[in-house]
């Protein structure tokens, strides 16, 4: 499965600049002490024995990456991603398939989003494919911490940041790619509760929405911390004057229902810049459309259209769809003062079913 | 003028647990190297010898400051600044006056601000007076680096960090506060040209632009090298249907006109959540209040408004204001493929006035 290039390396040059490529390979230095691995722990606490590490700069262009052991990064306390959040990072899982193979899902479209996030942040850009070179060799060296039974996996954490040393709000001269890697655990564990108020917006026309940028994110945990107070796990965030529905804490939202013209339907908000174009939702758009027993559509769902559906008995199911989250249910929403009870999930649900057939594909195609 | 607590130390618990107080002083490790200052740089490029950290966690609080010798960070690769932009920082500035004495300019409304970017940020709420005792003792050390001659200053960056070393999107459980000071150089030298287009949008109601947080700024990036290649220097940031004014790159951004209505006015788009308040905008405002010798007002402003004006010519100056540049007049702004030359500025602009206002207020009253 994975590449047999011996040592691949990120590639070259940022599109602006004729930069020195670099010749040299990955360079591995293998730690001398590994870790105990520690049974069930929760998402994104306990990491893998190595790391990637890619440095860049304006000059030179892109190092030759090392992976070495995982540990502290160096940084000048001037660093562009610490003062003004020049920072990016995927996320994606690899699966050891019941045929003890290890299986990334749908990489490509986590390096291409990447890419897209990089422009959007003003870092330079960097080969897709070189880079997942060097992130499956980082697996293959700790193949042992990918877990044996089940739907476990481990979570991939490419990161990618300025490291311009100066306070200049300007496009970095220095940057530095690495991926950390970490056990998945469990994300949420029943369904979900949500919290929708129009008072805080998560993404907005002509902003970062539509990239896995850090900025995206920082902003939200207030409103998180409120939704919580009112009994709720997450924040469904809405957009606009109608309330137009369009994430769920860091997930993608989709309706199950019969639309207003009788349909059944499965849709999701479009990309119109403030939705995030997860691997997920794509996968379930893919799926959906492939299965061809139902419209499948991405389109504007507000909360309007929501809460007359519930009240006509057209809503079959409410869920959201991430990486770390896969597929989650949704129970209940908290809104205008009202606790809106959504249809429960049974194994007829069309996340259970999604479920299992991402799952399939996961560990055993 | 310094405050003359021997040891003033970040005070000591989060409003919402019970801490532990440090009772601990700050501890000062002095470099046994300082660098030879440089003439002439670039903004935010040198750093003086000395820096102050002082580290946060949920269970013991705040604990003991610590000035030590200018040097790179170690921070754990999952550290949710580098994720999730779990990060703010203040600027303000320390000047030498004509009686050799430093004096900052208004810091309580930096500690104050920084304090609210702390609660939107999620990150631990910090003794505001201690924390300006330390910064105190830190230029005291470091005051050498305070330029002797003319207007020059010492620019210093409170930086808060959120640490946590876990990939979930929640408030973290570890931070870290630090201040590093850096030669002011000069922002811009000459008057500003912008590029105005609604097609980037810098805040939102319902977001973060109040706040001094770094998701703020590493969106903006991308639009700034736009500006760049319609040969403008910054953005003029536009919001809503109707283009409203709201910043121009870092700045806050005045209109010194005859308004519709034939009256001589100062005006600035008011505090409504897209709008940081700045601490030079409010003390434009301050000044000219008490000036009391045309209208000062904080109103929308549209760039219909401002075109009308320019057209009818009752526009007598645009400019923007900020720690960093002060106070900059603008000279021209490309909009909707036009490049609308505004009112030169003389000495008998109104930016020209307050500049010359503010330098007397920072060197020597």
């Amino acid at each position: 499965y994975y590449s047999t290039t011996a040592c691949p390396h990120v590639a070259q040059s940022s599109p602006e600049k004729d930069l020195r490529a670099t010749a040299a390979d990955l360079v591995v230095q293998l730690s001398t002490s590994l870790k105990t691995k520690p049974d069930v722990v929760d998402f994104g606490t306990v990491f893998t024995d190595h790391m990637l590490t890619v440095e860049w700069n304006a000059n030179d262009g892109w190092q030759t990456p090392l992976i070495r052991p995982f540990g502290d990064l160096s940084l000048h306390p001037a660093c562009s991603a610490l003062h003004y959040a020049v920072e990016l990072f995927e996320g994606l899982k690899v699966y050891r398939g019941d045929d003890k193979r290890l299986r990334l899902f749908r990489p490509l479209l986590n390096m291409e989003r990447m890419s897209k996030s990089a422009e959007r942040a003003c870092l330079p850009a960097f080969d897709q494919s070189e880079l997942l070179g060097c992130i499956k060799r980082l697996i293959e060296i700790d193949q042992d911490w990918v877990p044996h039974l089940g739907p476990a996996c481990l979570y991939i954490r490419p990161t990618f940041i300025g490291t311009e040393p100066s306070l200049g709000v300007k496009k970095p001269n220095r940057a530095l790619l690495y991926v950390i890697m970490c056990q998945a655990g469990s994300y949420f564990n029943t369904e979900l509760s949500l919290w929708a108020d129009p008072k805080y917006t998560r993404a907005w026309k002509g902003g970062t929405g539509d990239c896995k940028m850090g900025g995206n994110y920082g902003g939200t945990l207030f409103a998180q911390l409120e939704a919580g107070s009112y009994g709720c796990q997450q924040v469904l965030w809405l957009y606009g004057e109608d309330h137009q529905i369009t994430e769920g804490g860091t997930m993608n939202i989709f309706l199950h229902w019969i639309n207003e013209d009788g349909d059944e339907e499965l849709a999701t908000p479009p990309l119109d810049g403030t939705i995030l174009p997860g691997v997920t939702r794509q996968s379930i758009l893919d799926l959906a459309r492939k299965w061809d027993e139902f419209k499948v559509l991405e389109r504007y769902l507000t909360m309007g259209q929501l809460c007359s559906a519930l009240k006509q008995q057209r809503l079959k199911e409410m869920f959201g769809s991430g990486t770390a989250c896969r597929v989650c249910h949704i129970g209940s929403i908290v809104y205008e003062e009202k606790n809106l009870q959504l249809p429960n999930q049974d194994k007829h649900s069309l996340s259970s079913r999604i479920a299992t057939e991402l799952t399939d594909i996961q560990v055993s195609r």
